[in-house]
């Protein structure tokens, strides 16, 4: 199967979840097995020489492959969830969105300095959450990050809000 | 690893998120790379004769094992969300709840009656969500249910809120 393969199954729903915005549904390649594990192996395939031991994935779409993706690369997982979610003692960060603020948060002894981290979510669109996510891992002193996205919207130029030495792949991308 | 090892990497939050409730907290869980390796092969191993087509997850936490389950079964995923997130059509499902009423969601063609279905989510308390859960896949006429936790509650007798046909699966019982 072809990644061509894989970006056809990505359904398109204009005008979600406001007029203008053409959202891309990824749930049409998860319903499919053949499909879904298609998108797992590229995934390790990806990391598989990384050294990673944790993979850490963004509510919500982020869970999805998430833990599937730390499974197959002997890693351990954790989620960074929205306020109020995660019961134990938490550091946050806060960023700007384009209507208002929005904070995310991750538990602080869910990493430490020896851990690799892959840091997954499902859409690159123009980064906001995931630069967060970024500057809240490297609070916990990780001793390194790669950042990973199942679809990149390209147009948006999202990756220009990262640093330049920080690897970012996606796999399908628009 | 036994059953037990798993159990105690569980981490009990008192207090959470409410007085009087001891929180079941599965992050701890899920960071060691051992402990979510072993959850990942007893999941398989309970379901891996039942000729399961689709697993179906549950947000948020219905979403950490039900892709990676899916993987290992060659199974598809579909998620089950709250209103709003999911973009296609829907089918949904109101049910009640200690403090009001709750909604859940299923794009309508997520499943067919062809399908088999293992319906997952991360805890059985009393049930109300799992029971809605139940009762929106059978909607899509799908072929048989099974039904599995991570965590049961076991005082709370949530499953005795299900058909008694229905096989129901928890991992770690508390």
């Amino acid at each position: 199967m072809s990644i061509e393969t894989l970006t056809k199954s990505v359904r398109n729903i204009p005008d979600f979840p406001i007029p203008g915005i053409q959202f891309k549904d990824i749930t049409t390649l998860f319903q499919s097995a053949s499909h879904l594990k298609e998108l797992s192996e590229i995934l390790y395939d990806l990391y598989k020489e990384k050294g990673i031991t944790k993979v850490v994935g963004i509510e919500s779409r982020g869970f999805f492959m998430g833990p599937a993706t730390a499974i197959k690369l002997n890693a351990g997982f954790v989620p960074i969830r929205k306020p109020g979610k995660l019961p134990y003692n938490v550091i946050e960060e806060t960023y700007t969105k384009e209507y208002g603020e929005d904070t995310i948060q991750i538990h602080e002894d869910a990493l430490n300095e020896d851990d690799v981290v892959l840091l997954h979510d499902d859409l690159l669109a123009t980064g906001g959450t995931m630069v967060a996510a970024y500057n809240l891992v490297k609070k916990l002193g990780v001793k390194k990050i790669y950042i990973n996205f199942l679809i990149e919207l390209e147009e948006l130029e999202g990756r220009l809000h990262f640093p330049t030495d920080v690897e970012i792949n996606s796999i399908i991308k628009f």
